[in-house]
């Protein structure tokens, strides 16, 4: 039986997703530290319009790094690689409702399916690390929280509702820091939607995340929010988009993409 | 009878809008300094799906700043403005082919047409001047030269061909300073897509653009090249997208966007 590397911060892409094709189910946060990390969006051709005009109008939370042909199983993002079964982990949801937790989405692919690939912030976390810029969630073994924000999307056609964020608790005196780093990585989301306030952005409680695990600050951190690829899979499942499949919060796509460039 | 000022590169971009509005036929090169200027490009709903697409994959000579729904006559980026009337001049292409230069489209406007707006390079000429980079075109009272390149565009749907590019003739000492200013002006086409060498691009002979005026150099000037919006419209004709709508080359739409917001 292979081995898992210990540190997979340092396994190439391919490698890893060989790993996850093979059926290891992970989160990539802190894998293939440098590369790109997307989410997967896997919709039908009828709505594609919709999504990519909606991914126009909201960049921060949507910046689309490849559109697939329908039915097309690979993107020019990692030519070697498999959509349907090179992420460890997908979600399957009809008409807007999770149906199924699968690694590998082969049996369910549909010809009409267009896949979108969207930066992930998980991508610039290597590059804040260099920068001298902690990590609290990975410090303490969880994964970054996503919060449902008050701040709406612009819609397009079908789609519409609240920007999800993600967070991270920066020392004050690295947030300037960090607005450098991330502004550099424009690929995947960029400089970040909101310093400082949760409240501005209707967030009641840190501690409850919607997604992910809540993350303890240490004394004068300050909560920095990014827009997360998570608001355009909302929208479409607002929407009740008959057929959807997203990788499973925080399980992404790892492509060839080196991570800065933006 | 009200008089155009002699400096248009101070008139906010609302009452530059009027005079076009009024009649008045001009290139926008120079005017409203400081904002944004964007290429129009009317098509039929059933043309946007490619269109849209064929942006996301060709960012650099397509920055989409905004994409209307079907019919509509305003955007975003300039609530006040109407789209068929306030450009200094549009063209109007059927099946791929010129059939008329108007200054006024309401006549032909259709309630299935989708505009996209899109950065043009006009809009970072301020911000070069203001960093020393002097502009030969302007020296020499000259549109920008547009040169069809070898670079083919990544196609999408009915959609392909050759990148357009802008050049600008800019002294060697102040390359690295053009290119760091256009950088911060990615909803503009940002950077240089090449630099130095019109033969690798395919271009036999500067003093022949396909666009625009020839441009005299000064010595130990360099051929600094934009991807140009007009890469999207030699696409649609090229694919004889039924009706088309776009501005004459030179003669932008002015928005409400400073220019340096990238």
């Amino acid at each position: 039986v292979r081995q898992l590397p210990a540190e997979t911060a340092t396994l190439p892409p391919a490698e890893a997703r060989e790993w996850f094709r093979a059926g290891l189910v992970s989160s990539t946060d802190g894998w293939a530290a440098g590369w790109t990390q997307a989410n997967l969006l896997a919709i039908p051709r009828d709505w594609a319009y919709d999504l990519l005009l909606y991914a126009q109008r909201n960049p921060g939370a949507c910046p689309v790094l490849d559109v697939t042909e329908p039915g097309a199983t690979t993107t020019v993002l990692a030519p070697a690689a498999d959509l349907r079964t090179d992420l460890p982990a997908y979600r399957l949801f009809r008409d807007g409702e999770l149906v199924a937790e699968l690694t590998d989405v082969s049996a369910v692919w549909r010809e009409d399916l267009v896949t979108f690939l969207i930066g992930c912030s998980l991508s610039f976390e290597a590059a804040l690390a260099a920068a001298g810029v902690p990590l609290r969630h990975r410090q303490q073994g969880r994964q970054v929280p996503l919060y449902r924000t008050a701040v709406q999307s612009r819609p397009a056609g079908r789609l519409a509702g609240p920007v999800v964020a993600s967070m991270r608790w920066i020392p004050a005196e690295r947030v300037a820091t960090a607005v450098e780093v991330t502004s550099a990585h424009r690929a995947t989301h960029g400089p970040p939607m909101h310093i400082g306030s949760p409240a501005a952005l209707g967030i009641a409680d840190l501690a409850r995340p919607d997604d992910g695990d809540p993350v303890q600050p240490a004394e004068h951190d300050v909560p920095v929010f990014w827009a997360c690829g998570v608001t355009p899979l909302a929208a479409v499942r607002a929407a009740r988009a008959p057929l959807v499949i997203a990788q499973k919060v925080g399980h992404m796509f790892l492509t060839d993409l080196p991570a800065a460039t933006a």
